[in-house]
């Protein structure tokens, strides 16, 4: 048996998030079919961790168990030649027999883009988010900023989380001017449920000068979710990259 | 009678082009029907110019005579919550009564965008062409370059244009290296039909080294469209901006 593993875009617009479910489209189901259909072979995908209905990957890394004999560069072609072109595979690796992408991955860095102006250009709408509000850019930068380190991050899950320990840390946070808008970028050792979104709902908060910049010092230290900002909508999400030590690959 | 004038965004991708017609729907119905709803009455939208199937813009020029006595920064609101968001209204404006979006323009701008690699990332897809082999971006940059200034473009159109003259200036070339892939851009005075997807399609085959930077002089001097390179898909392009004189506006 073969562990293989994959690097893996989608637009995760008109799919119900990554992991299969009753309702709806999922990404990992559509991969899942796709192996079947080609391979008669049913396998399950683990995934480096799930997305939301909305929310896009660049670099999503999934594995599943193999008895197929196809050669890794075959199996990459024969799967681009049979998904929908909202999903792509970048890369197809034999992994270590134990590698799982999840409980493996070192780090992640997401990505949120904003537009912020007054129309959403149509061909951003489905990777964006728009603050029609005058944004103090310089102002969400610093408070992006208070996030970098080991935090506990309780106050920025979502219900619903299921993790034991809500203590992070985030390596690197960047607030990056764009041709078109802006990207948050966040590279952290794991991220809780929605905390993406719940850091980019805060920053547009602190922006439009709603919030100031003692609310993240204060939920930090208190993880109440209530001083924080609403969780940004999931269409200006982007996972970027999963990563992983040489050895866990 | 006010002659209203519109800027225009939209995401070509679900639309049979600008111009109504019998089959398919296009941009330019759906922003009439919207007008005829909202205030019962039936106008007739003139563009600056056709965009086909699946081509994009950023900045088209439309304008139409209203009897109607909204303001113009209300009639924007209006529109934009009427319309579907793959078309939007950035600007509204009381042009002269004679003003002609397109008999008016005095220079477009378009821009074609490509991605050079294996594989085409998903959110790229409706906006973007793939060029999987390898291209000789500095060789394409001297191609396009050649075309400056004023030429007789009949070899750079695609039967069905309509246009008595082919003599057109380009006034601005660019291939712009963007953060996911490049950008080819063209300022001119005017286009033939397809005249951009032509320039594009032939500065793939320069780029791949199937053609060579003479075609283009020859292709000048003699008319022949067989001298270069296919039309490339109209998903890569999109309509940046049409421009007026003061006066005309």
């Amino acid at each position: 048996m073969r562990r293989i593993a994959l690097k893996i875009g989608y637009d995760g617009t008109d799919y119900a998030g990554w992991q299969r479910q009753e309702n709806g489209l999922t990404v990992q189901q559509v991969i899942e079919d796709v192996i079947e259909k080609l391979f008669h072979e049913q396998v399950h995908l683990m995934g480096s961790g799930r997305t939301d209905a909305g929310v896009h990957a660049r670099g999503q890394v999934a594995a599943f168990d193999f008895e197929h004999g196809i050669p890794v560069d075959r199996l990459k072609l024969a799967l681009n030649a049979n998904l929908p072109v909202d999903i792509r595979v970048y890369q197809v690796w034999e992994a270590a027999a134990d590698f799982h992408p999840r409980f493996g991955a070192k780090q992640k860095t997401y990505a949120y883009r904003f537009i912020n102006g007054d129309i959403m250009p149509p061909e951003l709408r489905r990777y964006y988010t728009l603050v029609k509000e005058t944004l103090d850019i310089e102002m969400m930068e610093h408070a992006l900023k208070l996030l970098e380190g080991e935090h506990d991050f309780l106050a920025f899950r979502s219900s619903g989380g299921m993790n034991l320990s809500t203590v992070r840390t985030i390596y690197r946070t960047a607030l990056i001017k764009e041709e078109e808008g802006y990207r948050i970028e966040v590279t952290g050792n794991g991220f809780l449920y929605n905390m993406v979104r719940i850091i980019a709902g805060t920053l547009f908060e602190i922006g439009k000068g709603k919030l100031d910049l003692g609310c993240i010092t204060q939920a930090l230290e208190t993880g109440r979710r209530q001083l924080l900002g609403p969780t940004a909508p999931g269409t200006g999400l982007m996972l970027m990259s999963v990563e992983y030590t040489e050895e866990a690959k």
